[in-house]
């Protein structure tokens, strides 16, 4: 008997249909004599619906505000609960939905983006040991002063892995609307392949670049804790994508995957004043506002007293960035900023030990005939920032290029 | 300093420009220096709604299933106090709100129909003395278990009543899309006066009657704990009713009101075997059905062996009624259903004291060619059973009969 977490986010979940589609998904590890216990997301657009109109009628000056945000934030995720119980008993098999509150889940007061802190696992074995199906809403805890918090979006997949961590769970199935982490995005590379496993690491990565697979911190918590997380498909059969540890990667790719983000917009200051600290001078006033400064790079102008420094800030900040950088010390020439940019990264655990890969990305953009704007590296990944326009072009050219392409689809 | 219970139903916050009409009136009360507690419904058409979702996954055939029905019907409100504090928040007003599980509200384990059992009051106790405005879900406690539980429909104007009885308020507000109690149906009555004040008894009567001024049950604990209740409007700023004690009527009128139902249906027995216990013989089948009957008439036929029995019964019961008498060893010639009549009842204390006041309902309706099919009547009410084309005529004519019709809209 093993115990299995299973997580079904907005779209599996997303109408009637979806959820008894849910409870078969559930009664098949009950058929197999499995205890599972269930974390789910809200319908999907209810959670967004519910935001909106709190947006609507606060301005959130004070961040107090945010505990009645998550109050009425939490209440899409209880909705799924209780119908799936509800379908499961219909279907003969013995549930019963757990409210955060009432296991409970502790999380730290920071309202809207709280932590998970502790979960008490003692209502839900005595649950699982009375052979109920423990369903739970995702996304969600209370805080010390017993008020509801939400984890920010995209919560629930960490909900899920903290809960397999704590029970100990011999596997965290993430369900979601794609049937595993592929080498690139399929809508825009059409020989991407799905991977069978992929380290934590390379998902990390690829998380945060944009791939919308799983939530940063539910992948961060899984590597943490040693979570064995299967991505997979609620509407297809399909085997998923294992998340493993590095040395568990058994194909001997270099590889691994290419991702992509349009997230960022590119900010160019030019003739800007070369003294020391003037790094410090210009992402100072950055991050007094909060905004998150990812790529950067620094060239010495012509005339060797100047340099022109270019970096990406996401782009729903631009015009914030362009203010704190107006209003501060810095002498420079001129500020350009640019959002018609992608940001594409190459990644693979593989790099740890071989060189020569940047090179291959370099050489196949310029055989394109794509103009790189800024590069940075990680110990695992090779991102550039390149023109919008080229981002398919690209895509498809690297993932032919790193001998990524399904063949069978060739 | 007046302590306030408001109570806003689903039409009064119905979307967010209504919720934000419920804060400006939470303020007028603030802005008198009142402590104010808020009892909130869900958005019209919201508890409706989960509603059927849970009955389209689930046939109940437990009742257990009911604890997962009341945690995904337990949303409506919560989403609304969240909003409404938002709101308040935003206009600069301290307020917070309290789920019935942080008070807690405790109910009986009765599920989607539970009662209040105990209404702990220290949490908002010292959330007034904080200086907040209190916000609290109305129609739902927590039973015994932890589990949600809700009080059935309606059930938001009995929570409101609680709570102004366990916190001894001066007042309790109830605001909804009617400006008051009226004398008749203002939308068929033209000339229905709305009243200033209206005795709990007569209130009771109306309500149970099927006028939908305020839910039975909020009434029956309003008089039990002399909670002085308001019934007003949420969309105007006219005067509404005050429920009072008999006592505190103090316009001399013998009649207050005319009510009507058309919720019923009537069954008739033609030449039952008229031997001793017949009716119970009738109506032990009805009661193991739990089938509500209320009028009854018993007449002796022709031959005088026989008696012809008619009696009213909730539409929706009428055929489970039959089949009920059908199937029972009841003999008699004809059944016979019809569920085209109206109740209609002449309500109001006057009656003790005065006698007539039948007499002039019957003349007035045979003045009108409407026939009485069913007539029964308690200390303070009389009604009789029409067919339901009559059931205007009949109003208005007894509105005029008893002098309640509005001078001024003459």
């Amino acid at each position: 008997m093993a115990l299995i977490v299973q997580k079904f986010g907005g779209t599996s979940v997303a109408d009637l249909d979806c959820i008894r589609n849910v409870a078969t998904r559930v009664k098949k590890e009950v058929d197999q004599g499995n205890q599972v216990v269930v974390v789910l997301s809200a319908m999907a657009g209810v959670t967004n619906q519910l935001v909106g109109w709190a947006n609507e009628v606060s301005d959130f000056s004070d961040h107090n505000q945010y505990a009645e945000y998550d109050t009425v934030v939490c209440t899409g995720e209880q909705v799924t609960v209780g119908l799936l119980a509800l379908c499961l008993q219909n279907m003969g098999i013995s549930a019963r939905s757990w409210l955060s509150w009432q296991l409970p889940i502790k999380t730290d007061s920071f309202h809207s983006k709280a932590r998970i802190e502790s979960i008490d696992t003692t209502n839900i074995r005595s649950s699982l040991d009375k052979g109920e199906v423990v369903v739970i809403p995702g996304f969600q805890g209370i805080t010390e002063e017993g008020r509801l918090a939400t984890l920010g979006r995209g919560g629930s997949d960490t909900s899920a892995v903290a809960m397999a961590a704590v029970l100990e769970a011999d596997r965290c199935d993430i369900y979601t609307d794609v049937d595993g982490v592929y080498t690139s995005d399929p809508r825009i590379v059409t020989k991407a392949r799905k991977l069978n496993k992929v380290s934590y690491e390379e998902v990390l990565e690829m998380a945060s670049l944009g791939a919308k697979v799983l939530h940063t911190r539910s992948v961060e918590m899984a590597m943490k804790c040693g979570v064995k997380v299967q991505v997979r498909s609620s509407f297809s059969d399909a085997q998923g994508t294992m998340l493993v540890e590095e040395e568990e990667v058994m194909e001997r790719r270099l590889i691994t995957g290419i991702a992509y983000s349009r997230n960022d917009a590119e900010i160019t200051l030019s003739k800007v004043e070369n003294i020391p600290g003037v790094a410090a001078h210009i992402f100072g006033p950055l991050a007094e506002r909060e905004i998150n400064v990812d790529m950067i790079v620094q060239s010495i102008g012509d005339d060797g007293n100047t340099t022109d420094i270019t970096f990406t800030v996401p782009k729903e900040e631009v015009h914030n960035a362009v203010e704190a950088i107006e209003n501060s010390q810095i002498k420079y020439d001129k500020i350009l900023s640019d959002k018609d940019v992608a940001k594409i990264s190459v990644i693979g655990v593989g790099m740890r030990s071989h060189a020569g890969l940047a090179q291959k990305m370099f050489q196949t953009l310029a055989d394109k005939g794509i103009n790189i704007r800024v590069i940075s590296t990680s110990e695992i990944k090779i991102s550039v920032l390149v023109s919008e326009e080229y981002l398919e072009l690209a895509l498809r050219a690297l993932h032919t290029a790193y001998d990524l392409d399904d063949k069978e689809a060739e």
